[in-house]
């Protein structure tokens, strides 16, 4: 098993989510910037979740759901993130385990506690994150599974981990590893407020390291600071060989060198909760790219994964992608 | 506040809920008996848990979920358990404090961890669970609020802390405590297995202290020990002031001396997850009769509580039962 080929290695942040409905006015109350993940500290955090309402915990962290679709999917894949030996750190490893996927990292068994995300759906199915990042800053590179990176086809990194000094680190010395071994590097840049701040070391990581980016107009826009999505997309040809930049319910543009392909969002009956439909998104073109399919399929997949997430309440997939990916593209 | 009188006070075991889907399959497998409610030790229930889905986490409880929904129906009152002063402890505590609910029940500070309640959804929406009683044993007289006792409409006990020695006496100081202020004692049995736990105390408990009685169709005939719910029915009449026998789709009987109605079930559009049908149907019922309403009433109430609850996934009420309620009365 050990010499086994990989489809996809994740690394991201290892957060439980605590999803609670609201409405406009707390987040205002509250000066929440709506629809963006803000990073909150312990006390933040531990006031935040005071005044919000009854909660649902599920195991979440953007490349963490990625990757539980890439297994829903039918993909083997294998995550790295750091928890804390706690009561959440057992639930987000037995959650990512139960899917299939490898999670060996250890649990930090002293520090801050597990991260949490907690998550402000509104009635226009948005949401909004405060996140306190515990025990997921002190992911380091030597936390790093390199034997894993370099049987995996493409290892991807999410972008919320740039803020935390040491994942950085590990970042490049992924990238490096994975190169090495003749694989690919996949980065998302996972929120416009991210890319913000740290859009200097985003854009040499790109140029340096990454084979495939995802991003949504928010963050490639951002990341570019130009106001429309087409000037977004002149300026990122060239900077990586696949550019995969997701606009919601407008679809996706996907860019490789001349070749270009529009693909339309999966019709949706009723948006419940956006949460993790760029995790989604990613997993879905991840699994088709690391199973050889022609870019245009991989971005259906990406938006057939992206319309099962949410559908529902929740970032990870509750009905086998495997299946609703075989009906929709026998169907097309 | 403090001498504000309190519709209810629910007492009962103070468990966070981690809900999966599964097949018939697996619950052969595991030797779970379907629909059932199953203890577990500690060992067991990581075994189990070992081999369950990604699970999602909600608090729970039986009698913790009847309150939640006293709550949305607009009610006050309170809650009485035991958690641990551990991470799921604390979002136990949080979510019943979040819905308006008093719990003031002090953490145990030592002792096994916060219980937990593995369910199992099969595709026909039936749940069948494993709990793991944990810190909810070690619930004892001396965590009674015997003020807010004192100042409740009704005391409400949850039937599966019989199976807590402790807490079983502490069930008696609560009854007497009520009864010396002239207020009411209802009682839930709860599960046939735990009825069949302890069927000679509940038969002594329902005599001395029960004013209100709550239990389905398979409780009831295991209390008696009689094959059919009418033969049942002639059993109970006598035995308690009131007695509300739910029957599932099939409706539900309310008896109260000489009164007898039949109530329906609430049409539902696709059942998901019979988790906590009959903790709401207590809860809609035990509203109304805490508002005077009369016991018809309060059968609908009971049953346009469970319908909204067996909807979705998980055991709390996911809309204001309030306003649902106000739609269904006044449409009929």
């Amino acid at each position: 098993m050990s010499d086994q080929v990989l489809d996809v290695v994740g690394i991201g942040n290892a957060i439980v989510d605590v999803l609670s409905q609201t409405d406009e006015a707390f987040l205002d109350a509250q000066g929440l910037p709506k629809g963006a993940m803000t990073l909150i500290d312990a006390a933040r955090a531990e006031q935040l979740y005071g005044t919000m309402g009854p909660g649902v915990e599920v195991s979440g962290g953007s490349a963490a759901n990625t990757m539980a679709g890439v297994a829903s999917l039918g993909g083997r894949g294998a995550f790295i993130g750091k928890v804390r030996n706690d009561q959440l750190g057992g639930i987000f490893r037995h959650d990512i385990r139960a899917t299939g996927l490898i999670f060996e990292t250890p649990a930090a068994t002293e520090g801050p506690p597990t991260a949490r995300c907690l998550i402000f759906v509104t009635a226009d199915a948005q949401r909004t994150m405060g996140t306190y990042l515990g025990a997921s800053v002190e992911l380091g590179s030597g936390d790093l599974d390199m034997a894993a990176i370099a049987r995996a086809k493409v290892t991807y990194l999410e972008g919320y981990l740039w803020d935390a000094p040491a994942a950085k680190a590990a970042f490049i010395a992924a990238a490096e590893g994975a190169h090495r071994a003749g694989r690919k590097i996949a980065l998302t840049l996972s929120d416009p407020f991210c890319v913000e701040r740290h859009r200097a070391s985003f854009l040499e990581l790109l140029c340096d390291h990454v084979d495939l980016l995802f991003a949504n107009e928010a963050e490639i826009c951002s990341l570019y600071q130009v106001d429309g999505f087409d000037a977004a997309l002149q300026k990122v040809r060239g900077h990586c060989e696949t550019a995969v930049l997701t606009r919601g319910a407008r679809g996706a543009v996907v860019l490789a060198g001349d070749e270009v392909h529009v693909v339309d969002a999966e019709p949706v009956q009723k948006v419940v909760d956006s949460t993790g439909a760029g995790d989604l998104y990613a997993a879905g073109f991840l699994h088709g790219y690391t199973k050889g399919r022609d870019l245009y399929t991989c971005g259906r997949l990406g938006a057939i994964a992206a319309a099962e997430v949410i559908s529902h309440f929740g970032a990870r997939p509750e009905t086998s992608l495997a299946h609703l990916a075989e009906a929709r593209l026998g169907a097309a």
